[in-house]
């Protein structure tokens, strides 16, 4: 009974184990990774969620490219819309002392469609590279997914020995209390010895799942480090390089911003350098006035 | 004849300015008016020069709301795109671990919209600037017309002064042409005498017109000088509101630039500051792992 006592204290943890929430982290390099095996036996278990989460990866790299076409788009209409105001103000009458100024408004505005052309190129070029790793990252999830067969193997099969390990202890159970009823109820030595070799055989069987659990475990953890540092390698390589894909959307995106400032600048310049004077004096030359006052003696004439 | 000589000069002189190229310039304060005779006589003269020019003001006043009401357009309709896109990244999947990275997506693309509604704002504040301007512009004008009538009656008066001195004078030159062939032909003294009468007649004709086109020549330069000024000083406070508008226009595009740099870095920031370790944090609380590793004694077991 002692014996039994051990061995059932020892079940008892590795059941607490298997049964409740059995949580593992692998802490590397200050990246974490953590597979949940809250619901082992179950389809959703913590192979899963990180088999799922990289497929996850490739779904923000397509939505990445989405919002990059999308911004792409904006501004490809917004510079259409610039490059027709820009048409309005050539259009714009070319008579009277303001005239002039329409020239200004004209240029300033065709430099602006032409700021937000230059982002939509490089937008355009961007998403480019964002298809060539999207496509990288779909090649490398397929290989990884061939290369964690094994541990997927190794989920199924602690999942498939647990469930034999809880069926072994619940006849264990069964067999040990069948044992002592007939014992207590005083059944003869020959009902009571067959019990006995039943309850011996249901240990037996017992004791072996357990032995069993322990190697499955042991060899699901090897496997689960393995994997668990694999998805962080590639979940770790994939944010740097949407983080990189950002860097470089944010840098096209800045230069822009610095462009337009520039064109700004110029227009608020070329305003103010207009002055009133240049602007009568363009009038005069465009109506053919002269600068001589009447009534002087011509020449010629005494 | 000696008489005569001095006359024809003194005309022909007056001819010369009239009938060619007569120009007048008003230097003022380093701002220049020119009004052009040049065509005196026709529809088109110095004074509907200026007088259109100030009219043509309107024109500009009203094309400048235009144009930044085009802008305004723009701007809402990009503002309008940027919301949206706010919202596609909204809608992106919640799974994986860049998931979180969508946040920073959509509130910095919504304050982007936000930069944009706002220049919308402003520029429909400055409509409303503009169109007064446009209103006290037109009543301006108008007083003005009614305060130049005089103006156009001196410039008609000296139009028809100058028709009637070379009608004037191609009589005189008919006439003394006349007695001068009878005188050579030896005609009677009586036909000689009967033209003599008719060019002296001819002659006071033209000799009062020369002093009609003088005074009227003074007239006309005195009301077109104060005229030229007075268009001189519409014109120039035209320009100063004009540019006073853009220069509001500017500031305004201005500060929605600093607030778009602004938002711009406030994303770069946000984006860097994102590091795949709380990435991986928040997936591993959204999957409710927690972080110790199976295996250790359990408490409350030994």
């Amino acid at each position: 009974m002692a014996k039994m006592g051990m061995i059932d204290q020892k079940v008892l943890q590795m059941q607490l184990e298997a049964m409740q929430a059995v949580r593992m982290v692998v802490v590397e390099n200050l990246f974490m990774v953590m597979y949940d095996l809250q619901t082992i036996g179950e389809k959703n278990n913590g192979f899963d969620v990180l088999y799922h989460n990289m497929k996850h990866g490739q779904i923000s790299s397509k939505e990445l490219t989405d919002f990059i076409r999308e911004r792409s788009t904006i501004e490809e209409a917004y510079a259409r819309s610039m490059t027709k105001l820009a048409k309005s103000a050539g259009n714009f009458s070319q008579l009277g002392t303001f005239a002039p100024m329409w020239d200004t408004f004209k240029s300033s505005t065709e430099k602006l469609a032409g700021c937000h052309l230059d982002l939509v190129r490089k937008l355009q070029d961007l998403i480019k590279d964002v298809q060539k790793y999207v496509e990288e990252q779909a090649k490398a999830h397929k290989k990884t997914k061939e290369e964690v067969a094994p541990t997927l193997e190794a989920v199924q099969n602690i999942q498939s020995i647990s469930q034999a390990l809880q069926k072994s202890k619940e006849n264990y159970n069964a067999k040990t209390v069948e044992q002592e009823r007939l014992r207590k109820e005083g059944a003869t030595q020959r009902d009571v010895d067959k019990a006995g070799v039943k309850a011996k055989k249901a240990t037996e069987t017992y004791k072996s799942y357990v032995e069993k659990y322990a190697t499955a475990k042991s060899e699901f953890e090897l496997k689960m480090a393995e994997t668990a540092q694999r998805f962080q390698d590639i979940e770790e390589n994939h944010i740097l390089h949407m983080k990189e894909i950002i860097r470089s959307y944010s840098q096209s995106v800045e230069e822009t911003h610095v462009q337009i400032g520039e064109v700004h600048n110029e227009f608020v310049r070329n305003i103010e350098n207009t002055s009133e004077e240049s602007l009568i004096q363009k009038l005069s030359e465009s109506k053919g006035t002269g600068k001589e006052r009447p009534g002087k003696p011509l020449q010629g004439l005494s």
